[in-house]
């Protein structure tokens, strides 16, 4: 589906400073005049937030293709009362993980065949597609040192085996899709704000006519 | 997959008499001396039963597709976590709702696209399918003679337009589908409790040498 809008995802694992960096960037489009939303899988609204509760509830058994399936129907709803309404209204969403976080977590991660995954991102998504993905990728080292009290929510839990091969996971298919740039998140923040920007104009983002401003 | 218990489904609309049926069924069968669990979608353990109280909270807008993942994912945690170990174990189990109810109430209710709701049935499932199926209906005067004061949660408020397509769904789905039969729920308990161990026993539901008792 095309959209008068533009739709710029942040992918990575948790603590790669993703959130940092939307609020960064949403504060730098709005201030040059566009129209902004910053939002987050999975969540974004009550329904989806309840999803999102279930998830990474440390006292839930949940087995992985249910896991996988909540992430999905969390991103259904998400993409159709949020992404594309904004996208309609010719706003620039920002939206802190998608497709690709199922494909890296619970494909590279929990080993679930990834044309399941595939099949099932297109039907939750009604094929609405980035116009750019950047996956920030940090070393092992500064996970840890971000904050080892932070181990609380379910998949944070996971051990370094499993965030080894999400991140192998982010990097593989981050080469294969299109408008997707890989961000060294290892540097300080205001060096990574500076990539984000540059990549953002790199993309065109910001030159289609028909973004509110 | 093969498993050495008996899995028999019970399918309908809301108030066709499923969960009385089923009780009965239920200690029929523990008296008759076999190992029973009688179990229900959406539901089961906890995280089906959270995802089962987000879909049918009135207060909640839900997206079709997202309303269609969130029954397939707590189908793929009530499969995995109670179904298939039960199954397993050489027990019969005697289930509310499965599969059937997806295509009625999300396909011929809300219109979603077959081929999508079968795909995400035989991943939901494990492709663990029944031995037997037993779909209850009743003519409209009949639901709405059940309790009007019942009319409290999100999917029991649709109009009876969504009821009729239901049904006509169910009448159909069965008329395809092996191993199921469907049972005229407009005469009193007792004939139907008849009827239903007349099919249990015309299925051979009962002859597998496998089964725990």
């Amino acid at each position: 589906m095309k959209h008068q809008g533009k739709f710029i995802v942040f992918e990575g694992p948790d603590r790669c400073g993703k959130s940092t960096q939307a609020t960064i960037l949403g504060k730098y489009l709005t201030e040059l005049g566009y129209e902004v939303i910053t939002t987050r899988e999975p969540g974004g609204d009550k329904v989806a937030e309840d999803i999102r509760n279930i998830l990474l509830d440390p006292k839930n058994t949940v087995s992985p293709m249910a896991e996988l399936l909540l992430y999905e129907a969390s991103r259904a709803q998400h993409t159709e009362q949020v992404i594309i309404p904004a996208l309609r209204a010719g706003k620039i969403v920002i939206c802190e993980r998608y497709t690709m976080s199922s494909c890296a977590y619970q494909g590279y991660g929990r080993g679930i065949d990834m044309d399941v995954i595939n099949q099932l991102n297109d039907i939750a998504t009604y094929d609405t597609k980035p116009d750019l993905t950047l996956v920030f990728l940090m070393s092992d080292k500064y996970f840890t040192q971000r904050g080892e009290y932070l181990f609380s929510d379910r998949l944070e839990q996971e051990d370094e085996a499993f965030r080894h091969k999400m991140r192998r996971g982010y990097r593989e298919i981050a080469a294969k899709m299109s408008n997707t740039v890989i961000i060294d998140a290892d540097r300080p923040v205001a060096d990574i704000e500076k990539t984000v920007i540059e990549e953002i104009k790199r993309h065109n983002i910001l030159e289609g006519e028909s973004l509110s401003r």
